[in-house]
């Protein structure tokens, strides 16, 4: 498939989170055309189903049944949520490689672009690493089971791998905070391991402190490769159900707890702020209670807490 | 200036509306290359210097200064934020010619657009009705005074005009909810009387009942001539202060008290809700005001409704 997307390093998103969010992702786009668009990007699949990574023109989805493995997305797949772009590095980003020097994690990985960030604060970031990470941890999402359930339902029975060592290319976007309606603002990355076999959603990483000793790869040794976005295209499903279903604003709350997928500590303190509410709030509870997205912002927060609650609170 | 947009009926917007509340609105592109991206649009120049309304090609500039009046836009202006589109009306929605039907104001507009909006929840319409309004109010947002202004600062002084009968032409966009951080969530239309000499944002108006009858014109009794928007294409300054000042995602608060101009009964809610909120939340008010968002949409309430306090509060 030719990619017709000679806009070097501008985004091409399909859909947005807040339909996936709004359980908006059964129908979408074929695989064949979303190609057309770029060179490195990530998705999902119809109805949900597992993780898509596109790497230098290929396609990989990761589905999310238990016996299933790596895929090649076929041409006729349906796509419902990507983002795209035909990935040219502009900057690169050299890794620290002492074991002196702080360790390069999701966490960290905003520290590392604070050159780039400072004076690029509103724009959106691609970002390429090809290394061997000490540690990582990925999650693919779980098709979904019927249409009422959305992705902060699927979050909470989302397949996490933690991988040992791995050597493999972390790809994908930052994206500002006032984007939150459109898609997940900070680092939304997927990662494919060098055999192909083994990826996903990134949830955390540890960058190894040798990495630069490894054999030779794609971007090997020159770092976080990184490309600044400032023209974003946008194409809004033309399909029914993007029709007729109400999609609301979402908080970044809501989108981090769909997207983040194992935020312990952002639950922690959500589930802080909820009790607080409760217990402050009093006898305005039911005015607060009548607020769709305090509530959809509840939901959302308990159902991607669901498998820390019997540690959290027994 | 040709217009090199040949996809009809995409949406072509430079910046957001989050960039102008965060005050980014000095620098810009200059009027030249953006009226090549569309025939119908709206925008503002730089420092937030009035309105702009672009009516088949031809772009009106209101600018703010009291003994000015309208203006052609230069090519060398330099515009901070436009949205604009070639124009194909794919819908035409009859108005209510009767003095039994409901009157058309901008608050029944969207009862008017229901057929469309029903199976259209989520994209973007263009809109342009030209007709007889029994009234119509319009707002000149004035130029700030300094780079510490916003758009909330300057909206609190703005040069309000309550117009007669007066015939002419609305333009502007309906935009989903979930677009929050990046335009206006609802309508956001300008006005261009029909000879060109009065115009602005549009606060307010009312069809006159008996409009079909009048004098042909661009559109005249076909009533709202609509087009659905599937496709934005956002472009992000490459300027200086783009790249350094951080931009909040907004609240449909904050949008609606910049954007929305006289927003009287709004603000009377808002006010309500601050108030209750100081008055329920009692100690937990200091973690309330840590806010930032919370503070910046109280700030943004306060600015819009200076000018009702008086007949509000005393």
């Amino acid at each position: 498939m030719a990619n017709t997307n000679t806009n070097t390093n501008t985004l091409y998103q399909y859909s947005t989170i807040s339909a996936l969010l709004s359980g908006i992702c059964t129908e979408g786009i074929d695989a064949a055309t979303l190609l057309d668009k770029g060179t490195y990007g990530i998705g999902t699949c119809s109805d949900l189903d597992g993780e898509i990574t596109v790497m230098n023109s290929r396609a990989y989805h990761f589905p999310s049944t238990a016996t299933a493995t790596v895929r090649r997305l076929s041409p006729t797949d349906t796509i419902p949520f990507a983002m795209l772009t035909t990935f040219q590095p502009t900057n690169t980003v050299p890794l620290p490689t002492t074991t002196t020097s702080e360790k390069v994690t999701l966490k960290t990985l905003s520290e590392l672009l604070t050159p780039i960030l400072d004076t690029n604060k509103n724009t959106f970031l691609s970002l390429r690493l090809t290394t061997t990470f000490a540690w990582l941890t990925t999650r693919i999402i779980p098709r979904r089971r019927s249409p009422e359930e959305t992705l902060a339902d699927c979050a909470s029975r989302q397949k996490v791998t933690n991988h040992g060592r791995s050597r493999g290319t972390l790809f994908g976007f930052w994206s500002p905070a006032y984007t939150v309606g459109i898609g997940v603002p900070g680092f939304h990355l997927h990662f494919l391991s060098e055999d192909g076999e083994n990826g996903g959603h990134v949830l955390d990483f540890e960058v190894a402190v040798e990495h630069d000793e490894d054999s030779e790869g794609e971007g090997e040794g020159r770092g976080l490769e990184v490309a600044v976005l400032r023209e974003v295209r946008v194409e809004l499903p033309d399909t029914e159900e993007f029709g007729r279903v109400d999609v609301e604003a979402p908080t970044a709350e809501m989108v981090r707890g769909a997207e983040g997928g194992q935020p312990l500590s952002f639950c922690i303190h959500m589930y802080g702020v909820v009790i607080l509410d409760l217990i402050v709030m009093g006898g305005n509870w039911e005015q607060k209670g009548k607020n769709k997205n305090y509530l959809a912002s509840i939901k959302s927060v308990r159902e991607t807490t669901f498998y820390f609650q019997n540690a959290f609170f027994t």
